[in-house]
């Protein structure tokens, strides 16, 4: 296709969902629950065709010397598939945010006045490897009455492919229009290009890749992007922290996986506990294979822990988003070192503190200027599915319009509503 | 001073209000109210310095040959500074938005999970001419717990200088940083594009003033924007509206200002109350010398109208935003035309329908995608004030984070907050 006929290609796909997207918000919340569960019906269904070309997309991969963990992010196993069914059902059990109306109050002037919950009309998804994105996007478009362009990654065209037509039998099984979900169906890399190029037919662009993918989408679109960038998360051991949960907390938060962005990346310890503290937790990373990269308070404690990985800590780790079996550590003189350094070093994306001290609590949670805050919890908790979103467009490490965990009131706008009795304006 | 001073200069109050944004964002409600209430008394106390920086501008631009409104808009008269003083005063009673904790909710896990409101950090506010915009700027930043960067007019630039002064006066009483609201002292036009392309130290931009301005602002900015442009608003006049009703508040809607983008544009009539209706509100009209642009049907009925000024309406017409004593006329089918004529040629400001017709106004208030919906009111309440905001830092007329008359929400976002008594991820 010819760079012209690519971008006409675009906007035709752009002007149908923006058609689609004024009945889509005008959709019964019944249809767009029978719109979800004749998806997860299908999804449970003959699996034939999603194998078929599944096996496509695996073995072009694996011809072109995909690394095997890529090559796995691929895979449509029947327990991805059940998943994503489930999470089409769990969709349709929640309520629907469309039409909801809040602070709807008379004014002296005798209008009432209020706010309704509204889609935002059309959002552009661009996404890597993993097929299921596909259904999870299309399943939050259609519960949010939003209208979407899903642009997955090339090398997921076949699964993607096959994915989308069984939305489209759900939206026709339902009555909702077909340009409702539509799916990119090219893997000519300027479609992002034009798609993230088009105010006029979209109102939001939500990148979920890595980091220079959200950059790039960043940089050059015309239209307003949820960003998900990195997650430099902290965890602080305050001097009042219960120390075995505190190790708990802190195994947990950096170990329990350390690909996810929302794993702890770097520890801060209160200096009253420290000697107490970081011998205990040394111990546990050190049988867990955990490089610690620490200041001369905390290599001084963690290097006489057996087996320890202890290395001096750079400037430029107290930064790093690891996304491995590395923490950074800090001993700090108090609550308010560990909020200037958090603030100073971290990415706004998730940070804990580990305290029984009340007021620290409150001021971390009200002071640390992070999309997640949390007192005695594990950062891995920041997570859409845990926060009871029933799902999750992406997270957000923005401030303006969503933050954190991006579910269906994310897709979603406040209008205002002004009900009279013929009131004018003086 | 050169292009790359003025960069500096940019660069170093943008990184002076990011730590002041840190303080605001933790200032007690105490101490906002006190600066706000401290802003107040020294707008209401001597008035000669700032009697003499007006009148500075006001020769300017005079000498200038500036037109007589845009001459009177610079006047600080003593009821526009009235006017100020008490919407300080009046921010100063509403509840602080910061720190407000909902949906707090326990979940399987154990760990309660909600949203905190806080401010969005620094904006940038870019406004021409009227200097009472400093003070509304200013005391929405201060109870938001925002800092801000002020850039007025230049044709105002003495009155804003010593209205900035009082601000500053306020800030110390109250012990909040100076920087928490800085003002651009140059009127250099270069400063305006460094502002809005340092996402490093501003937030977000709020300009006020011409579309071209805002057009412009929104081209070049690398930080979002909350736009107001157009407000092309329609009044719909339906089968059963109450037709005295209709004339009085689609009078209103139109002709109790003509300036304002909240006046109607657009009569739309239904075609069973057309001939009942239209001559009415054309005499009003005729009356008060609003030219009324029609289609045929409306035409025939209003041309009848002793001493109408009625043409016909081109199609540039549907789209138009006249902000004069014009208004366009159509006779439509019913509901559904009105619903699609709204959405095609509005602007998305703000409409309303006049009926008595239940199942009509609900199906208008959910799918005209307008920031404000009216049943039976004046679109000319589509404002802060008359929605209780106590004030209005602009008026958006997009879709992601903010519709409509801005308050003091609209300068927060929402962070997650996760209570926890030492759970860990499974």
């Amino acid at each position: 296709m010819t760079s012209t006929d690519l971008q006409a290609t675009i906007a035709h796909m752009g002007a149908a969902a923006r058609a689609a997207a004024t009945k889509m918000a005008a959709a019964s919340t019944a249809s767009k629950n029978e719109a979800l569960r004749a998806l997860a019906r299908l999804l449970r269904g003959d699996s034939a065709p999603l194998a078929e070309a599944n096996a496509r997309d695996i073995a072009a991969a694996e011809a072109a010397g995909l690394a095997a963990p890529l090559v796995d992010r691929l895979r449509l196993t029947p327990k991805v598939l059940a998943t994503v069914a489930e999470g089409c059902d769990q969709i349709a059990a929640m309520p629907d945010p469309v039409g909801e109306i809040t602070n709807l109050r008379r004014r002296p002037t005798g209008i009432s006045v209020g706010q309704m919950r509204v889609p935002l009309g059309v959002f552009g998804m661009i996404y890597e490897s993993r097929p299921n994105v596909t259904i999870e996007a299309a399943s939050l478009a259609i519960k949010s009455g939003n209208a979407c362009i899903l642009r997955g990654g090339s090398e997921a065209i076949h699964s993607n492919l096959a994915l989308w037509k069984l939305v489209q039998a759900a939206l026709d099984e339902a009555g909702l229009p077909r340009d409702g979900v539509q799916l990119v169906q090219t893997t000519d890399r300027a479609a992002v290009g034009f798609l993230i190029q088009s105010p006029e037919s979209v109102d939001v662009i939500i990148p979920r890749g890595g980091k220079s993918l959200i950059e790039r989408i960043s940089r050059e679109a015309k239209v307003p992007v949820i960003k998900h960038l990195d997650g430099n998360c902290h965890t602080f051991v305050d001097a009042t922290a219960d120390l075995d949960l505190a190790v708990r907390v802190t195994d947990n938060a950096k170990t329990q996986k350390y690909s996810p962005c929302n794993a702890t990346e770097s520890l801060l310890v209160h200096e009253a506990v420290a000697a107490a503290f970081l011998p205990r937790i040394g111990a546990v990373f050190a049988a867990k294979g955990v490089e610690m990269r620490g200041d001369a308070a905390s290599v001084a404690l963690l290097s006489k822990v057996p087996g320890a990985n202890v290395v001096a800590a750079t400037e430029q780790d107290w930064s790093e988003e690891y996304l491995a079996a590395i923490i950074s550590v800090k001993v700090v003189s108090g609550i308010d070192e560990a909020i200037a350094h958090v603030n100073r070093y971290g990415s706004h994306h998730t940070d804990a503190i580990l305290t029984e001290h009340h007021s620290n609590a409150m001021r971390f949670l009200r002071e640390v200027d992070s999309a997640s805050v949390m007192v005695n919890a594990s950062t891995r908790f920041a997570d859409g599915f845990e926060y009871g979103l029933g799902a999750e467009i992406g997270i957000s490490t923005d401030k303006f319009h969503a933050r954190g965990p991006v579910g269906l009131e994310g897709l979603t706008s406040m209008k205002w509503v002004v009900l009279g009795q013929g009131e004018v304006r003086q």
